[in-house]
């Protein structure tokens, strides 16, 4: 496995290496334009779970209650405004749990067409809880709110009413190059959703980059929902894991679901440590990254060769583009030289865009412009 | 009940008569404008379960199995070219079972936003079988092959596999004033899906009037097809009832899901057998009305006052705009004196639309003509 | 189709009569210690419906609502008294939805092993609700209070809770020989489960039978549970139908459920009213039928060659015993000259039960015990 | 959490120590009769982890596909002579997914009532699959091929035809205190499946348990059964994970229902390189640990005031009994100064059971015997 491509990658099947390139999961001073969080090694895991240990961090949970997993627990809960929070072995399952908590009864989630849960989780919420997720807005990053009461009527205008349980926000979109929903929206979203009173959950796996790219506080986006979900894998440092935030009573017993798909992990407390340990000041690190990367582009648009664009609503991922004459691979080869890696993929969707993490923060900007300028040339 | 609210009505509560209007189900010259069948009553239905007796037409079945309800099985299977058939109590339940049948482990259905499955049946088959229906063409009368395999595309793009196991077709469409796909494009459609092993479904509810409509065959679109549904008690005569066609396979065995779901009666061989006695010469009579009304249409035309105008791919419903000058509850009650009757409810999606069924054989077109022109001075 | 056989069918094929034997359905003196009702014809059916056409006994109904249906629920959940009643095209739809409401999100149910909705309903509440039948007794009529209580322990032990949502009692058990529930055991059983707030459900397809072999009150038994579902097409003349009884908060929307299943006929007031109209004064007669049927037993005791027995807790079905010198095949020809009628099937399990049905009524107990003296001589 | 408990506490609540007994866990000369495997801590599994990283032995895998992973996977295939095996993040997950994919869409599945999926694993199968779980033998440890094939004889003799799509064996039993199901009825009971197309799989969570108690090998009790599934963290030092090994046409593809279930972790290769790391030499390991038990408890039944016996097809637990005269908390707290720890909670149901594992190989018998006697005093 690609050390990054846990983060990027568009289908289960690693990408096979033809030559042995630079690999930057073992390079301390690598600016890695892909993925969302830093290339992770077995030996840094462990040189990282060996420190924790050493500080007396680790504390063993017990099917996943207690323990750091409770640590964690509390500390998302708390970051993030709610009132508890529960750790889940995935996204996928965290975004079902809510799904099938809110509707109860009811037969119907609204969902973005766009979403993760829509496109990509095997339509796990409908074979597995027979709830029918109605998609709106088809190949756009969201659907606004007007939209959605449009839909809430179609729901109840048939012979029989079907109740809407659960209304989803997937936020920044992975499929619509991270794309953020605009807050406002947002706002009159789930201000629709609680006059009518259907819960709301926010799939903010990527939370933490749309807060960084706004400027709006995580725990600003997360008050508007009924519960919300972080990825700890992807930025967060830990193996696999996902934090799920609601309210007490949202929380109370959820465990018993989460063991009924088969998520109570005998033991979750490295993962449950390492995203913790990989949460402390992240929101700043990250907010550095962005701050340091719009100075960066900046300078790179101001090189020949190279355009470094913009996404309406935006976070962390920028298309770039090379002019004609340039050899984006052999640019992406000598940039490797230097310890600064873009994709080099032309298949991927995501070939001609840089995406920010906290590696920019290895080098300085003298360092990365001076790459691409050597690698333009 | 209104007697023909059985076929018209939008909503579970009926319509409360406020003065007592004449009801064109006890007036044997009534021209009915409304719904794709004759009124029924029940002094018709019992004397023509009488005459049925005593042509020895009424044959007991066991739980829906044997007896009249058999020979209404061949009878249909005949009529439309399939292998096999199955008495089904509703609709409802006839394209649940074939969607669930075709589907079988294979998670997605797709079917038209607008159709009765996926607006007017409660969500059935997701929260009964864990299918997701998923809806395409959203606000039109179908989609196009080009749209069906963009959607089978985007099934299996997503990082796990969320295969079709069922494409289906509603047409007419109810929801888009019965409306009828091109029969190019539903060749298309299930050219595509012949190639990819993909069964296909006919909701042909209302599919006689169609090939009224169009001149092409029932047959011919039932061959289209690896399964088709057709009502029995929307114009055929019966209390109740459905039929659904399919190859013998498809068939076998089905029984033991229509009981799962609660749908073997003990004994339906008094609807079966009505739907039988009323499909006996129904396509020559429901052509005859259809050409019958165009003319008359012709000639309603030519009157002022009054435009019937037809939809694209229309099927036996036409608009009509009356002037301005004109009152239209008027005209409807002065028709009523004549034994004609319209849509008078303002709040129906059909009020201003005449329906073709076989009542209108029961005038000749210059009474018609005569009672309109009466009634729009 | 046999016309009893719908009462006493054990599968759903039918009987093939090898030598037309004479037909009880169409013999107004045949007393048929078959079935808990009266054999049904066409024309019998169809007679009584003209009757109550020309008595304005019928209705139409919309889609199940309103009209003659209505007019039987009011009437059962009077007789019943409960607060509100709906129709169920089936008796499989009555238990289903009965369980799948009282359930809700909790995914056990409690019924006896030996119940026709554990082994001959196809599992349905499992495969469409998604609910586990907790099967107790196996093998015997019915399970104790002190059984339940275990069961209910044993699903709160496990690591994940199962909660018990419903637990269902039939009585008479159909796989026992009709066999009953004694009321004090029920007392016991519903008691439990109120104190811990389970809802009870009776599978009463048969309670008439139950209440005149105890001589307690339908309605006694019906007070104890929260729901009772009664069978009209087995003893109350209609062709299909269910009824189903209970509070008015259960019942209220049911009619979105039936929908669901495919169940909201578009007309059933032709079942709803041959039904209403066979429960008039049916109590009595079959009180009737069951203290004659006592009387009649004691002088066949009497008779050399025949014993008819009592089950333990039996309702109407007897078993009898010939004595080894008895043909009992050609006993029954010889019954059936002078139009009495019992199973001659040897596979049948009530080849050698008598099963009291109104029938009884149709002749003197001095003409049956002539007949019965005559057959065995 | 005590680190014993993720393999021996009955409930999720971890039991608080109240005055900070000796932790065997901290101690290497620690003989633990509680657990299937020896005592974890953080410290170990990092050690571990660092060492096998050293060796090369830890390679990513890409959302539990390849890496360490799929060497898992194909040792264990291999280890147990099946064709494929595939990891999953729990047991639960592993005989769910079994189950489903061997009924497809048969409904019924039969296990043992005693059997950790049926009492323990929240009616997942039920709630999730919608498969009927038949619960055979109630209260014993295991039923017997004749009650097997009674079994399926109900279930297709109702109305409705219920087939059975998979028969399950859970041996050891868990909550029978280990005891296993003799082979002769294993292969009566897969036998009867065979002829009757019915797969089979084998819960064999203790597998190498019942191997080393019984001397037949683990891969002779996987060949009778279709799949087998085996865990990775009670005994074989992983901190969470399962194995499922079946044919290869079985194994493919069920990658896609694992993450259906939101069980594709990330990355799980420390879990499976520590699993892989433990399978080494096990089977010997434990069935040295077993030969000297024997030893050991002969020895022990020779000294007054304890009785060791011996569960009828037992494993690797035996019963206990002090004598009256006997202590025996006062006993265990003596033993745990010479670090030998037994279960001192009253509670337990293993209270007064001793369970063996490879601790045992850590003192000498001699040792372990003084102990045992000094503790006696």
């Amino acid at each position: 496995m690609n050390a990054i491509s846990g983060a990027s990658a568009a289908t289960a099947t690693p990408a096979v290496a033809q030559s042995a390139p630079p690999d930057p999961a073992l390079d301390e001073r690598a600016v890695v334009f892909r993925g969302d969080g830093e290339p992770k090694t077995p030996a840094g895991m462990i040189s990282r779970l060996a420190e924790l240990e050493a500080e007396s961090a680790l504390s063993p949970d017990n099917y996943s209650l207690g323990g750091s997993v409770e640590a964690l627990e509390v500390h998302f809960a708390d970051m993030l405004g709610a009132e508890a929070a529960i750790f889940m072995p995935t996204g996928t399952l965290a975004n079902h749990l809510a799904i099938r908590r809110h509707c109860g009864a009811r037969p119907r989630a609204i969902v973005q067409e766009q979403s993760h849960l829509y496109h990509d989780s095997g339509d796990t919420v409908t074979r597995l809880s027979s709830i029918n997720l109605v998609p709106l807005a088809p190949g756009r990053p969201h659907f606004t709110a007007a939209e959605l009461e449009e839909a809430l009527g179609a729901s109840t205008s048939g012979r029989v009413i079907n109740e809407v349980g659960a209304v989803m926000i997937e936020s920044p979109v992975r499929r619509q190059s991270g794309q953020v929903v605009p807050i406002d929206e947002m706002r009159r979203i789930t201000q629709t959703c609680r006059e009518r009173g259907i819960p709301t959950h926010l799939d903010g796996a990527r939370l933490f980059m749309m807060a960084a790219a706004t400027g709006i506080p995580a725990a600003d986006y997360a008050a508007l929902f009924d519960t919300t979900y972080v990825s700890l894998y992807k930025y967060f440092g830990a193996p696999f894991g996902a934090i799920l935030c609601g309210g007490a009573d949202f929380v109370d017993g959820l465990y018993h679901e989460r063991r009924l798909f088969g998520g109570g992990l005998p033991a979750s407390y490295f993962a449950a440590a390492l995203a913790l340990s990989g949460a402390q000041g992240f929101e700043e690190r990250f907010a550095a990254a962005m701050d340091k990367a719009a100075l960066l582009f900046e300078r790179l648009n101001a090189l020949p060769g190279i355009s470094v664009g913009r996404y309406e609503d935006g976070s962390n991922i920028f298309p770039v583009d090379f002019d004609d004459g340039v050899d984006a691979h052999l640019a992406a080869e000598k940039l490797a030289e230097r310890s600064v890696f873009i994709h080099t993929q032309e298949d991927s969707q995501d070939s001609f865009a840089l995406t920010v993490n906290t590696t920019i923060l290895r080098q300085s900007n003298d360092e990365i412009v001076d790459a691409f300028s050597a690698a333009l040339q």
